[in-house]
């Protein structure tokens, strides 16, 4: 059987750092578990646009769909802010969602016990936090069209379509329901139904998706602006949280700093299962690229770290290996490693990001 | 000179049982301070449904046009659940926004030191917090069109529109800019230019109008998912945010979790002058109608009452007098006095709905 394929765009800011220690533990693989990657590298947001004048060249996006995963760093900086909007580093990493169909995006948010008392939350209310936001990916207003900046009258009028359709909804739910039950069978679904008529069609597809083939899963219905407040009143009351684009960007954000760092957090985006029968899949931490920390080797590897482990697990199979390296970024931080932002008044052992990504590979 | 008229419309569950308190206080400031408010009572949401088949009545909504100042309690239930979109209880509170053109949606978020503890965040991330966030409440995705659930081929679709002008986006920055100057001169306006059209003319005109109009004021720009997250990780660092209808819903909501009990949070919804010089404005609680405790003398009616301490402020030039109960609130609170929202670990004196009414009205 041919190895299994990963693209690796490392992108931004802070990208290339990150993605240099999860290269650390992908050569680990091939030495020491038998196991090689054939990785191929790429560009991605702001360093393809610079390269090609797009943030995603159309070879990339083959590359990307010929692999087994797409491994992200992050995409984007300031000197990218007055491109014109088709062009910015955003798109390309929109482009990949989108065209690879990763519609299920899975953003776990898991306090580890060494960071509780880090988060700004007290530490009974996010110690053992364990939860998962399902986020649709490749539609609702992120993609809706009519879009644009427009002139009517004298003025200008800026318009965007949130838009889903029944099948959208449907299949997104199916995957907060599958995951559910590998978990504690509990799925929240969070929408505006009380303004939104997309919401009011969200609530009813996730229902009857529910009742049809779910009944065993219990699931409960929250107004999107409740479920932001009870994020941060009393997280632990959730399991799988499935929403829109938008609203999953917003409070996937909100639930990540309830664990304490941004820099802790991985994510899947997944998609239909390809002629191997693994899924599309993009694999990418939940922070930004961190233009103002960028190059001072300070950033934070372990969210990158641990995208790599969903790869293991969603993309591969390797359940066991994933685990292995969760507990290896586990015994880390019980050990008290800590890059900066991991830093808090109980001290540590303060290192770099190729520190931290030679403390998780002596672990491993 | 003629007094100045309110209108009540204490809405659906805890609404009524809230406002009694509050009538409390308008009552008192006729025999105490000389200050007489001609009061009308209407109804607004499932109650007016019930009565009239609509939530909100064609001769309401005229009152509502002519007095100075609405107070809102609250609107909804479960037994209105399954109405008809159009006639759901919200929509008579959003027919109330719209055709008043309350633009400007004041939250602020301010922890009282007595409930510095009582957060579910650290006491020294929301010790001494004390932000506004300036919600757009007329225009967005509440509003926009097309809306509706359609079939397209064989399946529904739900579509909603984003949709802001130039002008609407430019009076709520000038209203978040005038209010800033009054406390500490910051502005942060949220959206997501880095996704959405609508979101880049945001930030573009929110710039324009500082730059021509309030150079003095600090403005900055955040995306949406970043204050989401700022909003949990260090809230204190914001002084003024302004955003739109959608994201102002969910980072209002998620700021008056911050402060440990949406029981405490009002707001207040202006427009434009009316003849007499007084903005048209609507009063009314963060927390919505609770069916779950309704009835039982146990929501806490300190938001609807700090609501009221708004009216005296916006719409009638009483600053001192709001501050008179603002204070007289605070002391409440430090002697313990404690609805059951407010009940924590350090424990209190426990107290109904009607008797922390009372001493309120003791404290003034
Ligand atoms: C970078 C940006 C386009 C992206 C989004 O809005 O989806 C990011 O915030 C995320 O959550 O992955
Ligand atoms: C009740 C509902 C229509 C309303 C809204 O979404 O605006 C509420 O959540 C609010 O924040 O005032």
């Amino acid at each position: 059987m041919a190895n299994p394929s990963l693209l690796i765009l490392a992108g931004d800011g802070i990208g290339p750092e990150v993605m240099a220690e999860v290269k650390k533990i992908i050569a680990w693989f091939g030495t020491r578990r038998g196991v090689t990657f054939d990785v191929t590298e790429d560009l991605v947001g702001g360093c393809a646009y610079d390269k090609h004048g797009t943030p995603l060249h159309d070879d990339t996006m083959a590359k990307a769909q010929a692999v087994d995963a797409v491994l992200l760093g992050a995409v984007g900086g300031p000197q990218y802010d007055n491109l014109d909007f088709s062009v910015k580093p955003e798109r390309g990493l929109l482009r990949l969602r989108k065209e690879m169909d990763l519609y299920s995006n899975l953003r776990p948010a898991q306090c580890f016990d060494a960071l509780a008392d880090f988060s700004s939350l007290k530490k009974e209310v996010v110690a053992g936090l364990d939860i998962v936001i399902v986020r649709e990916l490749t539609s609702g207003v992120y993609f809706g069209e009519p879009r644009g900046i427009f002139t009517e009258g004298n003025e200008r009028v800026g318009i965007n379509t949130q838009r889903y359709t029944e099948s959208e909804i449907a299949r997104v739910a199916r995957s907060a329901f599958e995951l559910a039950r590998r978990r504690n069978n509990k799925v929240c679904s969070m929408e505006k139904a009380n303004v939104m008529e997309s919401g009011i069609l969200w609530r009813q597809v996730v229902q009857e998706i529910h009742d049809k083939e779910y009944p065993d899963v219990a699931l409960s219905h929250m107004y999107a602006d409740a479920g932001a407040m009870q994020l941060c009143r009393w997280p632990k009351q959730f399991d799988v949280i499935v929403t829109d684009n938008l609203f999953g960007d917003l409070l996937s954000d909100a639930a990540a700093m309830l664990t304490g760092s941004l820099g802790m957090l991985p994510s899947a985006s997944l998609g239909a299962p390809m002629a191997n029968g693994r899924p599309k899949a993009l694999y990418e931490p939940v922070h930004g690229s961190a233009p103002d920390i960028a190059g001072q080797g300070k950033a934070n590897p372990i969210a990158c770290i641990l995208s790599f482990a969903m790869a293991l697990r969603y993309s591969f199979d390797m359940g066991d290996e994933a685990t292995r390296v969760e507990k290896a970024v586990e015994k880390v931080l019980a050990d008290g490693v800590r890059t900066a932002d991991l830093m808090g008044p109980e001290g540590g052992t303060p290192v770099s990001t190729a520190q931290m990504g030679d403390a998780i590979l002596a672990a491993l």
